[in-house]
């Protein structure tokens, strides 16, 4: 099965602009986050990995946290940046016309590139709320400038093995220009970088009508996806959990990762919980994944592609469906019992107490959440 | 000139899900807010009306608060409802599912209608951020009923020669169903409760392609048009300054209510100046407005008509187009120097110093925002 | 099983405004557009209805069209007008500015009315692609007073029994205004008409991001919802085989139409086979929404309406996906064999032998296509 | 002034899928066009060169009408090759999975570089109607390897001076994959083929929200933009006059090219006039592309600067807003007066007589239209 990585916002509160609701034994502090991570991996078998965001998940010894991530059976996955949440960055970060403020949101960035170190991360995730909200407020150009500059300087601080993801973005929080908004600026700038800067496709982060599985093809085809920040959508970034919105678009998607043989990208999810539980949302969003999965990996990629090849139309749509149509989940349960696990993660969590145990002792202190 | 309500809550930080910027001088409380509301109308002689938000401009006294708009000049424009803001309301208001929230909801809503008796506002206006994230999650004919019931009940508050606005909105912050998300359906509940329910149209809440001047002519024809909740947006709700992302829109609305004499509706601006500081955004907001007004004003109409009587395509849209790419801003300086105001209210405006005078003096509390 | 109604022009060549391909063995003639139709019946026992389109299919004696119909045991469906293909109309039909081609326009609508009589059909389905090109072109709301007086003459003429579908769609061919864009505007004519007047929800027809179920939800509680025209888009009005682009929506469509008991409404499929071939692709269709419907018959209605009542986020999405995965393919088959047909229809059909009999028949003549 | 080239097909008759009007006077052959693209260069000063479309405009002899068209005091502007028109590329050209369909595509390609070096045109336009309708009809990848072997053999024959210019497009006639989507796989092909190969933006051919100057700022940054197919739309390729949908947009682009000394780009129309008359179309376009420039040009390019530097959010929208917002009308008609134009070319076009004068003597024959 592949790996799937989940993020330590994922299990803290999360929200629109016009509310951030509580949940009952949301955890206050990165270990806590760790600790509900590892539940997902410990019911799915397929979530070893977490990604850590700074200065979110900052702490006193990165060490000590990834020492207790091991402990738990699990580890750091990439370390994200936030240059978003200062003050200091209301015009932008890197992209930012004044220097101090670039020169800040640059540190920030080596200092994240310090984190992997101390954590052991191979992998650096950047995303830029950069932009503009109003027509002529900056110069599209300069500010495409300021961000290869500071590009650049972080590719250098990579460490031997280490990589550089980058994320692309339609709109939000910036509402005229977004500096990075589309998967061709994000190409055009790794593509200058070098070999260690990707691409990533969030599923969230483009315009209606994008056929997203043709970028991941032609991103796949020029050796540039880094791979994926999960979730699902129905208007905009909704963020909620990946294959909820449309099951039939992320079967297209693996089935473009699987006809590459490129299951090894990296499979991340992305989402926020705002109305249903953090670990729950979490294990589902795993199963979903694994489910498309399964069916890409059912497609009779012989019978397609000789139906591709003599024009038949219906054929080789009807191959496809096939696939999506086959009800997984038998597979998927004897899979898991063979590898030792309930063959019904979500059941088996909730059998297992863990909801009810958080929600007494995690009482008092300040729950975390974007911005905490 | 028209009249154009400015909001309460325009005056306050605002932010996206990723951050609410503070900004200097911002008001602490609903007094401060129409001080700042009621330098707007001081500039431009045009914003004389400021809505509420409850609980937001929650006070001890409302009649004090009406009082002292009344000293400022200006007066209590339309009171808006808010019930969104609550750990209770997460899956809903008057929709949830669970009896006791709607109760609760309810309770809001007709406490709402004793604020404007208090305040003197003619102007109640619902907007429900209900709706579902998820498939499933929740039945939305019973979601329908629900509705239907508490905007009856409060009609049936609603006193002699008030009135009850109804918004809808495409999406956000519920992703997967929104209770009342184009005007169809706020038409069709407003139809059902009668004359004093009329449709608002916030033009930042449609789907991507929504020709807003064809809702706009449609409504004023059946008689369901109440106002305008403006701002502009280049993707989603993005609430940035009216006529910013696209003034040849507004203008077109415009037309639409200058030819169906339809200037007494309200015209309200809904805005949030993340970026950029409040009272100014407002001004140029009013402006952008006036400008658009004066441009369809300028229309000849008896061309118009006879080009389009004629089938002449290019002849008519020229008719219009002449309007559109007049300057008006000439006229509308002399006009306002007719009313004895500054012929450019932005500059008067800065040189009038109220904007140092609030940043050092606005020092302590907390700042007022979504929320508080 | 519930009834699938195929409309003639899907039996012959479609395409988009930059090439109608041709296909061997399509019709030449509304009686082979029949008998093709029937094809489609005969195989899947569920499509004996067939939408006829006027002046498409005209013939000299309508009744003995309806004859042969019975004779291949199928009968004639939704009567279609087409105010749209003549000179006269490029600034529209019914809501044109000159009173001469309105009257054609209206004209040839009151042919339709007979033309149910001469048929048998119960239901009049108008589509109007009546709009403007450029602002100022036309007065919407002139335009509006143009449209609703042409539907009260219709309305009045329809017999007993009779109903008339008015559709709506977004925009194409016009590119400015439509006359009828939305729900909302279908519905505010129909509600005026009275009760013989319904809407008809092309699921093609919506803007980015629209809910299609939703509307669906409120036209049924409004008890306005006539039917649909079944196809599928990934962009704008694309009318690929419905269920091919998203059939998860169609699915949640289907479930709304289980919830409130309606699968009485009419199920029309309203699809361009550009570039498969037609029987096949109708064949393929009706398998979708029988696939789509048995899936919403599978949803455990109490649970899901426990979990609601519970706000159980995700065990209420959990019951309604739990149907959604199920693999009802079987079933189908197996009632198929119940009913004395083949379990695979579309094998079925290909082994039969029909595609290369028309293929070899059908040589001279024109063959059918939008237009002709 | 900067120059617009105006296409041959402009003046023929356009439509939707669903209709294709006639108009009167409309040119039989491509003499007849250019003598109406003369026209509009006579009137303008600013449209001396017009694009041809192989095999629409295939003559027997193109230096002759390279003669003819200086004769007319014009050129022949782009190349533009149609494999899209042929029942053999129903499944595509250059990306068809039949070798013998690209081969001919490919010849047809070829023999368009020929038509340039014929008529003397330096460049090639090239657009792809290639894609797939259906999930799994092809293969993304495939199709990507065998449209890059293509492109990379039409380059290879391009002369000493020639470019070839690649244009992406969203969707339409391609309803689910499109081989050239967005300007990234654009860029990334034309990247590969080297600097005689460049990027086209056509405005209509975005998904809705993407911002286009964007485009054109990171193309230009990157050396790759070779200019524009100008149209505008509110939908999806509506093909509508420039500047009829937002002239906003159109001003925001203009701003772009000339910060960054770009006019010397190809500014091409590529439009549909299926409902006005075709030479005041084109004539209007160019007036709204010279007006829009215009505005660009009146920039006070040190005032924006300055705000932008400063983070003056306000003040850098109000420099550009100021420029928007003139009314440079009355310079440009000073400005065609020095050239020895009539200040109003669309007054004198209608006093000119041509009009009726095409629309009398351009009897019998086939009017010239797409396919034709």
């Amino acid at each position: 099965m592949i790996e799937i990585e989940t993020c330590s916002w994922a299990y803290g509160n999360s929200g629109t602009r016009f509310k951030v609701f509580s949940q009952r034994g949301v955890p206050r502090d990165p270990y806590e986050k760790l600790a509900d991570a590892a539940q997902v991996h410990a019911f799915t078998g397929a979530a070893s990995r977490v990604a850590l965001h700074i200065p979110w998940d900052q702490v006193a010894d990165f060490q000590d946290l990834s020492r207790y991530a091991s402990e738990l059976g699990i580890r750091i996955g990439a370390i994200n940046s936030n240059v978003f949440q200062d003050d200091d960055y209301m015009l932008g970060s890197v992209a930012n016309p004044d220097p101090r403020i670039r020169r800040k949101a640059l540190d920030h960035l080596l200092a994240c590139v310090d984190v992997m170190e101390a954590t052991g991360s191979d992998t650096l995730k950047l995303w830029f709320a950069d932009g503009t909200n109003y027509p002529g407020q900056d110069d599209i150009r300069a500010r495409q400038d300021r961000l290869a500059e500071a590009l650049a300087t972080v590719y250098q601080h990579l460490g031997e093995g280490r990589r550089m993801l980058l994320e692309y973005k339609l709109f939000e929080p910036a509402f005229y220009t977004t500096d990075v908004p589309d998967w061709g600026t994000a190409y055009a700038h790794c593509l200058r970088l070098g070999e260690k800067a990707q691409v990533v496709v969030d599923t969230g982060h483009h315009a209606p009508g994008t056929n997203i599985e043709f970028i991941v093809a032609v991103l796949l085809r020029e050796g540039k996806l880094g791979g994926f920040d999960f979730n699902s959508r129905f208007y905009a970034d909704d963020d909620l959990m990946v294959g909820a919105a449309d099951p039939f678009q992320l079967f297209r998607i693996m089935h473009e990762i699987v006809s590459a043989d490129a299951l090894g990208v990296s499979f991340m999810l992305d989402q926020c919980h705002n109305i249903e539980p953090k670990i729950p949302g979490q294990i589902r969003s795993v199963m979903n994944i694994q489910e498309a999965t399964a069916k890409a990996l059912l497609v009779d990629r012989a019978a397609l592609a000789e139906a591709q090849a003599g024009g038949d139309v219906l054929g080789a749509n009807a191959v496809l469906m096939d696939a999506y149509n086959t009800d997984v989940r038998p597979r998927l349960a004897a899979l898991r019992e063979s590898q030792g696990l309930d063959p019904d993660p979500m059941a088996a969590y909730h059998r297992s107490g863990y909801a009810e145990k958080i929600a007494a002792e995690r009482i008092g202190g300040v729950q975390a959440g974007w911005g905490a």
